[in-house]
């Protein structure tokens, strides 16, 4: 059994990751902590994992995280880099869904998350956790920094078509709608139910944080300079994510082709379902589980491919992945302990 | 491995079946039947399910359904009734989720359901398949009604009070809401989301269904003539089904002893959760899982004792009930199948 | 026109009366108060508003409410009874939208809002703001407490059947559900839209400061001691309330009779509708509206009479009262910018 | 007083042009036919209107329609254009709901909603209702065809850029949200609630009979060709319709000079209200009402211009929409009835 620890578990991809590990058949439930809750039953928290899970949240000094084989850190942004030299160093393995090692570029990770990156040595040995696109780095990793759940949609989204070459890559457009559990469990206005459900809005539109991510991992793809619009918007659901992608064609290709690209590249994935060309997902079909799924459009038989990508934010979009990455990083079966089958209706 | 069959898989009923069978460690789906959709993928109609249930719905003809060792109706009230006989003389046990099997009275199941019954014999030999209140039976059962919705939260809410003796079972009252889910899959305008969200009605004041099998059941827990009155509520949620209970009480005994009773009522049930005294569950606490919880209130201390119960309409409440007897009439673990965390938030 | 000012506009009924007063015939509005804002224009803060209100938030010293002919107050507890004084002092009208002036009971008042009443006397003079039941005290007074949303629902919805003296006054019971606004628009995790939405929970079931409230007024109907078991709940929807009243009768009266009383009692109330026997009225019938409606059942011709009663817990249930409020201590028509049709669907 | 009839109103559409008229100064409600649904109270099958709208539906026959100063249609595509040529010819001016005059290619029209045109030649001199397009024109029509609730928004985002010849028409993107009562009233498997609800997807992402209608009007507004990628969604919320439009400057164009074109355009206009630059307008601060919002953003101050508008679909996008018509078509107050505060929250 794999002794996992979480630090900073009070929040939405916390509580997520409680619910996948409570059941997954190889993994002992060993810490979580809390500064703020010490003492208290996670269950008294979160009622759902009565007599599910036993833990109670600890002070970060006692949780004795160093004995652990694997902590995940499910804090703010920062917290990360912060302690993850420390359990290196003790031969534990961190997995951080913050972004503290998504971006390679420090000098970006300092402009969007307003503060000095601490370790920029770890971040160059991090393994961008995006399992797809980078499955043997993770399964060697001693760290890996989580992709946010945007990115997610986008790369998959737009991988096939970047790999292959058969697209302007330089005027990308992401027109995407996460549902509100992606803001967090933290106690603001613009989230309070009486704000945010009944209402449909954008934010961000004019930059968001998961654009350098998307643009440094997206360049990797292609020799073509990347460009991307990027529009994030709210949607009245608390779990979900759409993304629609739109990219011109800049080559002879047909549908079968495109549709071919997609099926070849995902052709082996557990968690990504390429739709029959011309579907419609709904995010629905994904929800409480780790699947993605993705479908191809061509309006009117033009030049430009519309990619149809969800998901569910709080488990392929975070905890999920980061669970599919521990399990690479252990030498396991890729799938163990994420076999949920979507919750419909 | 036990065979199953399923009549009627395209509603909610159904398609939870198919969530909760698909992972289940000792099933083998065998048939599922739709004379409308004759084969058609059952993942065509719910892409929840691709990748995960392979079958396609067959015409009632063409299932075998005789070859099953146990087949679920999840069909309008009287589907089940007219099959039953075969499919028993077969040797194949039958689980109704419907009413056809729940009133030992008939007279009131033609009252209430229009139409006659037509196997009487059977009604006789079938158990009611409420576990917590009627294991025994359910184990030895060839053929299992399993109770509505409604009747399973206002049963596990009353008894451990009307088999103490400590309430006047001649006033009890039942405020109960639903979730929409708890209406179908027809289409209706009523249950539309343009009518049904932002929106909070009762329904059915005067007389609701669930009335005659709830009080049918409650009278046997006592010697007491037991009157209900009882009112749904319909709640803008897609899942969740929230009772609250009242009734005076007739005997002096304090809020530790009404806690006592029930947690010793429930103590070693796996899917009861009796909370501490005073706790608000929230039906989500619930969500997608099979868990019921309870919690005891006392105005005021006054002679009014108040039970809060919560559930999964479709888990709990239907299909996941539904599963928890078919365990006991194969003697499987009880819990086979159903161990998944609520999902929250 | 009348000149109005708004103490604390920042929070659901402090919009509320925006909305309603920004098209009120014989309103100007003049000034709206809140520290932490000054300087805002109200527009910024809430973009519906945007070229229908043109003020801007002051602090309370800048805003010379005294050159006011009514203050309204959509504050914390205890915000108006520290100002009323100065306000009527100074020949201004005061309408509470909080509970200052609600209770006559100041030991009860102390107990449920935990602080010290302030003027006593200015207490006595006021008028309790609900119009139905006391609509001449209202048109005299200089200081209008405002009902709190629920006690409006079980107040009209008790009333014709207390007075009466039909019911057994001593075990009444109120299961009322709110939509979320009625928390208001602090930031807390509780009613963050992950939360809130797709879940139904009661809270306050063991004791919530409506019940005195309530208590207190009914009281003053009948002379039978009254009880009152109030539960109240969290319904996912923003605006609406829908309360199911529970009473036995003690006296021989059939159901026409029943009916007679409710239409005798608001037969010339211009925002009270009795619905026909046996109706099912839901919130979204009032969205918007300062409409409550009412209907009532009698399960199955026993002796106990079921009423229902919705409203949008905003108007009727807060700022629209507190409009009709204005309109009569002004001599105003009563129905005067109130005359909104309800939002459907 | 105008004399309004109204064909079909049991839709959400026919509703809502209730709603709005019934409180407007000029109108006379007159009739309002339902084949199938006659002699029944309009109020009976909305109690919103109850008190509120006397009207009983009528079936055609008896409405004497032809005594109206003005008809609405509200019903399914091909119903106008079969009464049209009556009316006028009685003196009666029509105002459709539905597509019947909206598109001007008439092999269009039948392509895409699979019935000939009955009357082209009302189709020609009927005005294309879009008011801040089409002022002048709709103010001398006998017959208008009012603009599907996606292209309002379409138009109005793109028409100051294609104007000024500043954007790439050639390759437009409209991203476009809709909530669930865009979808109408039949009952419908798809928009149930337990379908609808916590989940997102696209629809007709391949052809959308918004996009002719679209194509049509802003080739009107420039020389160049038009090209549009049109992907409507539906967003689990009653009303609003959030539209994200991307356009690629062809010039050189600073973001004073785009905010510039959009404040010169709407100068005059009480139903569009141009918000500063970089806002995020949310749908709510529409709902119920007949404004519409725009703002502008120019991501990392690239070459791409991205138009966030916002509307309430039954109101500016159909009825709403439809009565501003109605009153510049009779020389009222282009705003008279439709100065609704939007509720919020």
């Amino acid at each position: 059994m794999i002794k996992v620890g979480i630090v900073g578990g009070t929040g939405y991809t916390g509580v997520e990751l409680l619910r996948l590990l409570a059941t997954h058949p190889e993994v002992e439930l060993a810490a979580i902590t809390s500064r703020k809750e010490d003492g208290m039953p996670v269950a008294d928290m979160f009622p759902s994992l009565r007599g599910r899970v036993d833990l109670a949240f600890s002070s970060p000094d006692k949780a004795r995280l160093t004995e652990c084989d694997v902590v995940f850190f499910a804090t703010p942004h920062g917290v990360a880099m912060a302690q993850a030299p420390e359990l290196l160093a003790a031969g534990v393995k961190v997995i951080d869904l913050a972004a503290d090692f998504r971006l390679q570029d420090t000098a970006s990770f300092e402009k969007w998350y307003k503060q000095p990156h601490t370790c920029p040595d770890l971040l160059k040995e991090a393994a961008y956790g995006l399992v797809e696109l980078n499955r043997d780095a993770i399964r060697k990793a001693r760290i890996v920094g989580n992709p946010g759940c945007y990115p997610t949609t986008m790369q998959l989204g737009f991988a096939p078509l970047l790999k292959a070459g058969v697209i302007d890559a330089s005027h990308l457009i992401a027109d995407c709608k996460s549902g509100v559990s992606g803001a967090g469990r933290k106690a603001e206005v613009a989230t309070l139910f009486s704000e945010a459900s009944d209402n449909f809005k954008a934010y961000g539109v004019s930059g968001h944080r998961h654009s350098p991510e998307t643009l440094e991992r997206l360049s990797l793809l292609t020799g073509d300079k990347v460009g991307l619009i990027f529009t994030p918007h709210l949607t009245p659901m608390i779990r979900g994510m759409h993304s629609t992608l739109y990219a011109r064609l800049t080559t002879d290709i047909d549908n079968a082709g495109l549709q071919a690209l997609f099926e070849q590249a995902y052709a082996d994935e557990p968690f990504v379902d390429v739709m029959p060309f011309g579907s419609h997902p709904e995010t629905r079909s994904t929800r409480a589980s780790n699947m993605l799924r993705i479908a191809l459009h061509r309006p009117a038989d033009g030049d430009t491919v519309v990619v149809l990508v969800v998901q569910d934010n709080l488990v392929k979009g975070a905890s999920g992945q980061a669970v599919q990455c521990m399990n690479l990083m252990f030498g396991l079966e890729e799938t163990a302990g994420l076999r949920h089958v979507p919750v419909l209706p």
